[in-house]
C-alpha cells in the first residue's frame, strides 16, 4: 500500500538509515535539512513495490561521493533534480517516480529531495538493500537493469551523461573520476527502469525498514527501554531477521584516508571483556568485522557500529578514539547473497579473501538472534 | 577554393602536421594508417573556410590524450567517428562537415578518418594554428564559441557527452578525467558551430599549409636542396611568417613523464658552437625555449624541433640522446597573440613566469626571416 511521508518523519528516516548505512552513504541528517528545506508541510507519496504499474517509468537519483567530503560540501540543492532532468532529456522520456539507489545513508533522502522538488512520488525499494560505496553493487544489475545511461550533475551546473552499455563497472569508473574532479561529490541519475523491473531486481520496502527501525530507536528511547531489544524486534518482520551483537567495546585506533575518491580505513575496538582483537575494516562502508583476525560478519551482511546504550548508529566518518560502541551484525535478504550478487558485491568485490558466510551462521535456520545483554 | 585531399596526400600532410605540433599532438604517422584504411582510393572534400554557408553545421574531431599513450594505443577505427554521432544524436542535428581542433600531430588526421568514414566534407581550419595540450586553449572559445556540449567515445563503446557551458577550462578538466581512466586516449566531438562560427573564430587554411610545409621538405630533399629555404619560403606565404633558427646542436638530455594524463618534461640541446645550454620545457607539446635562462622563443609561436639536415621534425616522445637537431621558432597568426588569446593559451596558461614575445622581435614587422646555415 502507497503510504505518505511528512517532515515528522524524517528524523527517525535519518536516524534508520544511518544504521543501514552500516558505517557509510553519507550523512542522511544533513540529508534530512536538504528534504525539509523543499518539502514544507507538504507529503511526499511512497509507492509499494508490489503495486506499482508494469510500465512504470522510474528513474533512481542518488549523491556520489566519499562521506568525508559529503559532510564538508553540501548541495546547493538543485543538483539531485538537475541529474534526474539531464537523464530525462537524454532519454526523451518523463518520470513517473524516482527511487533509491541504496537505503542507507544520505542516499535515502536525495530521492525525497527529488520528489519534494518535482512532486514525482518514491518508490519504497532500492538496489543495494543497504549502503556500498560503488555504482556497480546493485541488486538491479545483478538481476539484469543495468546503470547506464547515468547522469551527473555537479554544483556548478555541469552535465555529464556516461554510457557504458551493459559494463556498470565501468560506469562506476568513469562517473567516480567526474565525480573527484568536482570537487568529490556529484549528484546522479541512472538505473532507469519500469515497475516490473522494480519487482523484479529491487530490494522491497527499505525506505519503510529505515523509518521503522528509526521510530523503533526513538520510542524505545522515550519509554527508558533498552533499543536494541527493539531493533531485533522491527528486522524480525523484514528481510532482514537476523541480528547479532558482535562486540561490545571502546574504539582504541581509527585509520581513515580520503583516497581514489573512497574514503577506506579501519577502526580497532577493544572489548569491554577478555583480551580479544575486533577490528573492523571499511570503503565508505564496514566491509568486515573479525575478532582475533578471524571473520565475524562480512559483506554483504550488514556491520553497523553504534553508541553502546543508546543505538545511534556511528558513521565510518564519526568514529572517534574513546567511544563505547556495540557492532552489530544483520542478515542481508537471499537475493543479495545469490553467487550472482555475491560476485557483484560480496567479499571478492572489495579485495577480501575471505568467502562470504552469513552472520547468522551456517544454514541460516536459527530464529532471530535476541540480543542478550541488551 | 575547396580541394580534393587522396591517400597520396597523406605521407606530406603528416610531414607537415608533426612540424605544427611543435613536439605534441600525437603522432600523425598512425593517423595517416588509420585514413589510408578508411580513404582507399576516394578523395576527401576539403572546404575553404571563407566559402562556407553562414548555416553550414561543422562539427569538429579529435583525439584526446597524452601522445606518449597514443602511439601505444592504435583507436580500433570506429571511435572518431563514434563521438560525431554521440554529439550529432545528443544535439539532435546531423553535421555537414568536420574540422580539426588543432593543425598539428595525429588531429590533423582525425577528421579525416571521419571524413573519410562518413563521406563529409572537412574544413581547411583549426582552433589551435599548432597543437595545444588542452581543449581550453581554443581560438574558437576566446573568440566565443565554447566547446560544450562536447561528446567523447571510448573504444569499448563508451559514450560520455559533458556540458559545462561556456567554462571550457571545467570542460577539460572532466574530459580529462575521462580519457585517463579510459586508458589515456579518448575520442571527441566538440565545439560544435557554423559556418560564420569558423570564419570568425578559426585560423584558416591550417590544413593545406601543414601540406604545403610537408610537401616542400620531401621535394627540397628530392631536388638535394636544404629544405630549411623551403620551409621558410612557404611560412612566408601564409598567417605566420617568421622562421628562425634558434638552435643547432646535440640532445644532452631529457626528462619525460607521463603524469595527470599528459607527457611533461624538458630536453637539453648542446650548441654546436660555444658553450650556450639549451633548453626546451614541454607539455605534450614544447612550450618554451631558453638559451642561458632567457626565453628565446616562447607559446602560443611554434617551437619546432627537426633533424639537422633533412628537416624531419622530432616529437617530444621522439627526442633522443645524441640527436643532432635543429630547434625552429615560428610566429604564430595576430589573432593567436591578442590578450583574450594570450589569457587562453599564453605562457601563464602553463605556469610560465615570462610574458609572450614575438619570436620575430619587437614589434614583428622584420621580414620572413632566412635560414643562414641552411
Amino acid at each position: 500500500m502507497s503510504w505518505l511521508l511528512t517532515a515528522a518523519d524524517l528524523p527517525d528516516l535519518a536516524r534508520g538509515a544511518t544504521l543501514l548505512g552500516t558505517g557509510g552513504g553519507g550523512d542522511p541528517y544533513i540529508g534530512t535539512m536538504l528534504v525539509e528545506g523543499v518539502l514544507g508541510d507538504r507529503a511526499i507519496t511512497v509507492l509499494d513495490p508490489d503495486e506499482l504499474p508494469d510500465d512504470l517509468f522510474v528513474i533512481p537519483t542518488a549523491q556520489m561521493g566519499a562521506p568525508t567530503v559529503m559532510i564538508e560540501k553540501i548541495p546547493a540543492g538543485t543538483e539531485p533534480t538537475l541529474s534526474l532532468r539531464i537523464l530525462e532529456e537524454h532519454l526523451g522520456r518523463t518520470a513517473d517516480a524516482t527511487m533509491p539507489i541504496e537505503c542507507g545513508g544520505i542516499n535515502s533522502m536525495i530521492p525525497l529531495v527529488v520528489a519534494a522538488e518535482t512532486g514525482l512520488p518514491v518508490v519504497d525499494a532500492d538496489g543495494m538493500g543497504r549502503a556500498f560505496p560503488e555504482l556497480s553493487m546493485e541488486t538491479f544489475a545483478v538481476y539484469g537493469v543495468h546503470g547506464s545511461p547515468l547522469a551527473l550533475a555537479g554544483e556548478r551546473g555541469e552535465r555529464v551523461i556516461i554510457d557504458t552499455g551493459d559494463d556498470d563497472r565501468q560506469m562506476e569508473w568513469l562517473a567516480r573520476a567526474v565525480t573527484i574532479r568536482l570537487g568529490g561529490v556529484g549528484h546522479i541519475a541512472e538505473y532507469a527502469m519500469t515497475g516490473a523491473d522494480v519487482r523484479r531486481t529491487a530490494v522491497p520496502r527499505t525506505l519503510s525498514m529505515a523509518l521503522a527501525l528509526g521510530r523503533a530507536i526513538r520510542i524505545a528511547r522515550e519509554e527508558n527501554r533498552p533499543p536494541f531489544a527493539a531493533i531485533a524486534d522491527t528486522l524480525s518482520r523484514t528481510l532482514y531477521p537476523h541480528l547479532r551483537e558482535l562486540c561490545v567495546g571502546k574504539v582504541i585506533d581509527v585509520e581513515r584516508r580520503t583516497t581514489e575518491g573512497f574514503a577506506k580505513g579501519r577502526a580497532v575496538i577493544a572489548p569491554l571483556e577478555g583480551e580479544d582483537v575486533f577490528e573492523i575494516a571499511f570503503q565508505n562502508e564496514n566491509l568486515v568485522a573479525r575478532r582475533n583476525g578471524a571473520v565475524v560478519a562480512i559483506v554483504p551482511d550488514l556491520i553497523c557500529v553504534v553508541d553502546h546504550e543508546t543505538a545511534e548508529p556511528i558513521t565510518t566518518e564519526g568514529l572517534r578514539y574513546g567511544q563505547r560502541v556495540r557492532v552489530l551484525g544483520i542478515s542481508t535478504p537471499e537475493m543479495m547473497r545469490t553467487p550472482a550478487a555475491l560476485a557483484a558485491f560480496g567479499p571478492g568485490a572489495f579485495g577480501l579473501d575471505e568467502p562470504f558466510a552469513p552472520v547468522e551462521g551456517e544454514g541460516g535456520s536459527e530464529p532471530p538472534a535476541a540480543v542478550p545483554r541488551a
